[in-house]
């Protein structure tokens, strides 16, 4: 595949990186920035044929098979428009608009043009992520009860992410976005969201968007998602998501704790250690290949599969408007402090029936609640009354 | 001390196991509970002179100086009163009641009896807690923003606990209480809490009460207390701490990941993991000596202390009527679902007025949003005027 | 139990600490230092009714019953002999002797006269070591094969142990004991331990003793006690012991990886974090309640109730006299550069003959050496033929 | 690169995953097993155009560049002869050689030949690795003291590498290889390995190899290698990395704990966990993308761009003969139980000069031994007088 890239800053750099390494078949050939500086800078960085000023040139080039959305949120949707005049495939960074409204029409434009729409949730192909969903699918973990993802650094390193006009919001629409999309594929993407309740507040910073944000979402089948996001923690990039099931656990650390420790007093030398990390001596936690581990090979691998092989990769612009619409309704719970609908005016999953629960009997008249060895070595049985509802114990000592 | 126990089931012998570990001074003499075998029982398990049937004999004894309560919850306001009628000084253990009514109750007879009542809130005991609070209360971390609690396990071990009449509720009374106290500490018990937004549902268990619930609890200074609390959690029992301040962050594991790892094929032996683990054979988490972790020698240690200090405990009846308070609160938020105000007819600690936000300025002009140094050198300031509001960056390439 | 603490210093007082906190029965009352300024500071601090420059008058202080020995190594002979002289119980700080030859001698004036001797081994008391033990003891692991003791620091407190004269060595005779007696418990006090291999170099400090050493110990039925020790590691105290045997694996963290985790930028306070701790900005990995993870408290519980109940404490003199008789053969061989044979004139234990390998039979011809599921499903059988000797494998494909 | 696979045993297909994930360029076009029904399944596995049971055909084939080598130890070299008489570039999976004699020979032939010989010592390149090397290059941990590497797990996955004819060993030689050039590569490749002491011994397995060895590796410098290894461990595949240095810690795990965990009660459905995972109910230590932490596709990124540029791979079959030479002396020194000298005939790095020892001065008359402040707050120096030797501490009271 031969790539134009529009946009050239953080993220543009990470993903070149990640398409540029490990001798991969696709290869960016054109990126566009508004500033001739930054796109001539970038073409010679990874090498590239070609750099433009103009959005339009980088889009319809011969050369160029996809185009890469690196933009600002607030320019998502005229890039989207003009892949979808130039029926070019285009694939999206996160999040897909700064709303649902946008993302809506995103959405169907891309969808008229017969275009493939690929939303680059990176955090949802992360190889940690990717074995998980394989265990939930498998029924390791038994039905999902919660699903938790929290996302939370210092701040983001350009200026538009801060400007509300810009970006869409705060910490919710930045990193929200990855959290509620995570929880969502742990939960099952046909299940409805239902509803949303959201803390919001701007704690730390100087800035008019929410710098701290804490969300549940329900879904139809009664499971939780829960999302925690903030641009005030301080110590690192931590991303974490945990999952209980009636069956079993999952937890995933993808950045702070890997399993890679290093100490240094910093008189021999210091230097680059991870994304947002906040020290270069002492206890350092570096990540080894940081592409990767958030993901970036699978995704591109996944979308640029899905375009030869004709088929719709893991995420796409439907997930992206999911998304945003649960985000519409995080902003909008933040503020009037009562749980707020998820507004999706085109779902495509189950019906919202929710899911039956199963109670365990233990004989005839009992429901079993649980039993349990307890130190002393008694065990325990904790029973219910299937009509009077009376719950006793019976007690085996050892 | 000469200590009555009232109540002799799992929490009584936990208490009994830390007062007789390591060569204490205080000591059990007296054991009262309902049941004759049962009294007689742990009598003879921990050598005391004396059992009872009878609550007032027990509390009345001459050879009793103090009064420990691990009755379920609904008998601790009538043992409560039954101490301050006979002036013995009284130790409760958590919640105080099933609800704020029974603790302000509570609360008043023992200040009119003028006996000493001290909360047993063994989690803010642990010695990891305890020396977490020193790094707060020495600013280590600044200015608190968020502090989340998490206790998780299977369910409890005896009936009493499922029966929503005699606990007063389900996870949030058990578990509940001891994340809102928690989080309370670090954020600062001077700081008013203000109200509370919960979930809470019946997701597994064929009981009335809920198995799993999630609470925000908002303070007057603007910082968030959380607290998670289920009993679906599969996989041992989690007790998590995370705190996040404005210079740091604390992060508390108590129980399940201590730096202490088994594994074994089961064809050895296996037995006594820890309480409420799940397995007994795989990868398992045993943990040293459990009664520590969960901070019952340094609470005992500082109740008796006060009493011949004639001091206060670090949790006192007052204490475990905050949360009770809070908890009231948690409950009506899980039914109407809109942030429930925290109801505190007594309220001793600061006026709420909110902590006023310290913005940095970088020069006369612009508040410091960030700095950053970025994977390929360039290091970036993110700044905001204070008059326009404009948010820029400044970027210093390599 | 009424006790007089020889020595001022470090060790001094975690051992006061330890003894005073948490309300238990036993005191010091008495201490003695070379140096008065220092006796009194100590006796100030702790609150003790006496202090003394005379080691003698200390010892045979009417209101002592135990003296504990915490003074520089190379004192610790004259010490011993002088409470067996006084017939006072006495428990001596680690390592016993700077050898095995005064070792013995301590060994044989106590036991001559009669009194309570205790090895002050205190790894061989932390709450995770004897959980462990529990283990190993109820046969959870199987045989164990291999105990590896690590134990690194960037040096000690105090100038007398860098003084190869008055310690009787470096790392291996200051860190070497502690870890020599944890593999022993594991492998089992009956097992001869045969021989010993040893690496050791001045590798960092202006010393002439080690400060970097590796040392093997093979037993008599071929398990491998492995120290590791340092004074040149970077990062804190590394405290780990990993233990592999036929059915199991124990892996323990004594002190950097306990579950509790700090950040701080250093900008709102910094202070004390835990035992040579190299950092106090960055992540920190403090420690809850030192003395108890390092096992003071139940190493005196178990010292105190072993004396009045007349029995021999879990680590006595001759633990610390066969301890010394390894760490000379490490000591020699660092030297030959070949196995050292382990000199015990002494030896209570098992004659050395080598357990019977017990190998498993797969069928009548064969023996089974491995069975695995393959990545690709495919379960593989491993096996060797009981006559020809010869390696065959079986293998379903799914 | 068009590649032809020789082999189609377990590792064959571990190489063919990583080379055909991604959508990486270099592709194999070619298999060669001695087993025609083998080399079919693999080909249509990996849809490969053509298979063969002739080696000859499988290495002179047209359409092939690179011969890839992953076949048992005692027919490496056979083929890199043949690679060589065919003049095709070659890769070679680890150990090189059954012994140094043949990895000599075999380097001798490569370069003889002209072609490209590449060692697959995936462990030098996971990204753990890669990132570890960059910090000690730059010197963020000083000088290099210690470098332990540790592969242990239940046994390896076919016969031939139970049959010490085929293999050249036992846990030595298989898992040994790995470790010894890890710690080489921390140390430094130009300093020179002196000499080996190693215990070995077959503690559990019907086997004549060894199945447990532990082995150090003294360097011209001064510095250690230890390599610790076994086919005895239990709980999965434990790969282990620590290093010292004069100014900072290394520890990576690259394996069993990499921030991904997971509890399953065994009820819903369990499966594949990752390599040499000895349970699948319990907790449970999956690994994200297991090839790429165990380095696979950065080495065929490093060997093919190597191919491409003409330049040296990171690691070559000079290396490879290297740790055949570490690996014959240990196996000496496991029999005559004393250090053995490291022959290499053929010595490409530095001469073996000791580094001098930089010892820090504290003021004119005193080295300074170490600083350090204690609980009490009290502030400690150690210093050595330089002509007298005398040490001494001078105390800070706060």
């Amino acid at each position: 595949m031969k790539i134009a890239m529009l946009g050239s800053g953080f993220i543009a750099r990470f993903y070149a990186g990640s398409l540029h390494a490990q001798r991969r078949k696709d290869h960016l050939v054109m990126v566009y920035s508004r500033n001739e500086k930054n796109a001539k800078r970038f073409a010679d960085d990874y090498g590239l044929p070609f750099y433009t000023t103009s959005m339009e040139e980088a889009i319809s080039h011969p050369e160029v098979d996809v185009v890469l959305i690196s933009l600002p949120n607030n320019l998502h949707e005229a890039a989207v428009l003009a892949c979808a005049s130039a029926k070019k495939h285009v694939i999206c960074t996160k999040p897909l608009g700064r709303n649902a409204g946008e993302a809506k029409r995103m959405l169907l434009a891309v969808e008229e043009a017969g275009i493939f729409g690929g939303y680059l949730e990176d955090l949802c192909y992360t190889p940690k992520f990717l074995k998980s969903m394989e265990s939930v699918k498998r029924g390791d973990i038994g039905r999902v009860l919660w699903a938790k993802s929290r996302e939370t650094h210092p701040g983001p390193h350009s200026d538009w992410f801060w400007d509300k006009e810009k970006s869409g919001g705060g910490a919710i629409i930045d990193l929200g976005c990855h959290c509620v999309e995570i929880s969502r594929n742990f939960i099952g993407k046909n299940v409805k969201p239902m509803e949303v309740m959201c803390w919001a507040d701007t704690q730390v910073h100087p800035i008019e968007a929410e710098d701290h944000a804490i969300g549940l979402v329900k879904y139809a089948n009664g499971a939780i998602g829960q999302f925690e996001v903030s641009w005030t923690f301080r110590g690192g990039m931590d991303l974490r998501d945990e999952v209980m099931g009636t069956e079993g656990t999952i937890w995933v650390n993808s950045f702070l704790r890997t399993g890679f420790e290093m100490f240094t007093t910093g008189k021999g030398g210091e230097g680059y250690v991870a994304e947002k990390a906040e020290s270069t001596t002492g206890w350092l936690f570096p990540v080894g290949d940081e592409a990767h581990e958030l993901g970036y090979p699978h995704m591109f691998t996944d979308m640029f599969s899905a375009i030869e092989e004709k088929r719709e990769p893991l995420e796409t612009f439907y997930d992206g408007y999911v998304v945003n619409a649960i985000l519409d309704a995080a902003y909008k719970s933040a503020k009037t402090k009562v749980w707020e609908p998820v507004v999706l005016e085109d779902w495509r999953g189950d019906s919202p029936e929710r899911t039956k629960k199963n109670w365990k009997s233990y004989d005839e008249h009992h429901y079993l609640i649980k039993e349990e060895v307890l130190p002393n070595g008694d065990a325990k049985l904790i029973l219910k009354h299937k009509e009077t509802g009376e719950i006793i114990q019976r007690v085996r000592t050892v």
